[in-house]
This record gives C-alpha cells, sequence and structure tokens, in this order.
C-alpha cells in the first residue's frame, strides 16, 4: 500500500503527528489528506511529553514539516 | 473537505498561523491562499506569549514554513 | 488577489523580507519575482535589530527560505 | 541503479533511517515508497544512542525529512 | 528580469552565496544553474567570518538550501 | 555544463556531500543520481572532524537536505 493510500485509510481516525520544529506533537481526527501530506484534523490538540497542552479544533497542518504519521488505537 | 477547500473555506476570516522559526505566531485576515498554501493576510500582526507584538498589516506568508494554521473566533 | 498576484503589485517598491535561518532581514526593491516566490532586490540591505547592518545591492532570493514578505511605505 | 529502483529493492527488509530534526532515527520494514521517498513502514520503532527507544509500529514518513537510508543486514 | 534570469547574467562570474545551516558561506565561479538555482561552482571557496577558510574547488550546491546570491566585483 | 549534468559525471567516482543538519559530512562512491539530487552512494562512511567515524555502507541519501557535493581526487 503506497503512503498516500495508507494515509487514506485513517480518514476518520485519529492519528499521531510529529512535526518538525520546536512545537511539535499534534493529535487529531483526519478529515482529509492530500498528495503533499497536507492534513485537515478536527478536535486537534498539541501535546507536550505526551499530555494534552492546548487544544487548537479544526485545523490544517503543512505537509512538508510533518515528520511522521501514524494512527492511534489501531 | 480537501486541506486547500477547507483553507478557501477560511477567507474573509481571522486565523491563527504558526511558522517554523524563531518569529513564529501570526494571525490577520486571510485575503487568498494558493495550491501551495502561500498566504496573502491582511492586518496581520506577529504575536509573542499570545499577546500582539507588532502590526504588519499587509503580508504575503510563504507556504512551506508554515507549521499549522487555524480559524480564529469559529 | 493571490499570493503571487500581490507580489506582483509590489514590483518596483521597497520591500521588507524575513528569512528562514539566523542572517535574516533584508530590505530592498522588488525588481522581479517568479512563481516560487524567488525574489530579485536591487538596492538590498541585511538589517539587524531593525537597523541597516550590511550593503548588499543587487540579491537573489530563494522563496523557499522566505518566511514572510511585506511592503514599506504602503 | 537509480536511488527509487534502490529504495523499490528494500521493499519487505528492514532499514534505518536518520530524520532530520531532533527526534531522528527510525528503523522498521518498508512496506512501501513513493517518488518522493514517503515511506510506509511497518513495525517501526525510534532509536536513540543505538537503543531502540519507543515502538510506533504502523508508521507514514514524509520523504522531505529524510537524510539518508541504508538496509540493515544487508 | 526575473530571479532566474538574473542568475543566468552571472555565469562566469565570481559570486557569494549565503547558505542555510551553520556551514554557510561560499564563494566561487558560477559556472551553471538550473530553475530550483541548483549551482555548479569553480574554484569555490567556503568563508568564515569574511575570511577564506577552506577550498572547495568545483562544487554543486543544492538550490534549495541557498538563502541569496549576489555578483562580486559588479 | 548543468548541475545535474556535473552529478552525472561523478558517477563512478567518490564524493563528499555535506547535508543540512547535525549529522553532516558523507563520503562514498556514487553509483546514481536523479533530477532532485537524491543520490545512490555504495561503500559510504559518515566523517566527523575529517575522520572517518561510522561505515554505512549502501545508502540512500535525499537530494533536499544536501547543502553541497564535490569531488574528491580529482
Amino acid at each position: 500500500m503506497f503512503p498516500n493510500k495508507r494515509m487514506q485509510g485513517m480518514i476518520g481516525k485519529k492519528i499521531h503527528i510529529e512535526m518538525k520544529g520546536e512545537r511539535t506533537v499534534l493529535e487529531g481526527v483526519l478529515k482529509s489528506v492530500d498528495d503533499y501530506l497536507n492534513l485537515h484534523l478536527s478536535a486537534a490538540n498539541e501535546l507536550y511529553n505526551s499530555e494534552k497542552k492546548r487544544l487548537l479544533g479544526s485545523v490544517v497542518v503543512r505537509g512538508n514539516n510533518i515528520v511522521l504519521i501514524h494512527p492511534l488505537n489501531e
């Protein structure tokens, strides 16, 4: 399964995203993803040391600044 | 809704943008967005610790240096 | 107005550019801009703490390392 | 053999990946790879000082944040 | 003159290049440039505090890691 | 000679590569290169302070994280 097909399979599920830069870990429900791995998340939270730090709600994430993504509770 | 469609829906609204690098948080009214998530904002401010630090006015933001975007007051 | 259209409208004007990395703030007259936001500036200066630090003259700036751009004296 | 052909030859094998940024070394079984070197890994672990630090499981890795990749046990 | 046209006009001339990252300032004769601002330089030197630090000779420089370029002795 | 043509001329030769990020200097024999400057190296070593630090063997290097490349022993 191609990486973007793999991402399509996570739509509607809760995912964990690690970003480049100091502000870094996000979790939320994947609403959509495009070919650049740009993401639209709902109910997104920023995490710090594995704890929820800040509610972001509906967020668009720029794909090129993502390091890795994995599904939660799979 | 695709990430860029989601962005189209924020045109005319006030948005919050987190950038890569040390200077980082911007808020302003989204005037336009292209496929690379390059943004044109009006009435943009730079924030520091959630406070307005500097009025930038009309700003063009390079999409690849954006980490995340969410609407304000939604 | 699309972000690149907005940039076209700044040609011939003095602009302020913030770059990624430690060397960061440039000001100069925008001579041309392409679809990647690569810029050709004339009479460019590097600024440090809002003061002119170094005259660069005619400069080509790589678009993907730009964080934001705004016109001066508008 | 082209770099992406070389990657195709690693499908099904255990690979070692070094990423940009502070969180950095991953190992896992390569499930798929696309033209941007985006990867889908299974049984992925994050390593720290050559020791397994965290089980990530099924992971999508963004190609542009990869520094280098080599096969394990070849 | 478009940014890449501006670069074409520097072929055969000595240029100054500032790169992203800690190793940063290069000078050399521009042999060729492509649409991504990838450069081929001859007689390239790395500079540190405006002094020549290391002779690199013939070098290929990756365009996306360039911050800015300007001609020397113009 | 275009930058990618210049790279083609290094195939089969030993090259020196400087990367973005903290882990940084590689040397190895260039097996192949594509339009993005993604490289396939054999007999690659990581260097630290100009000394061989770690044998990597067969490695794929992501082009966008390369700062510069030059041939060895030319």
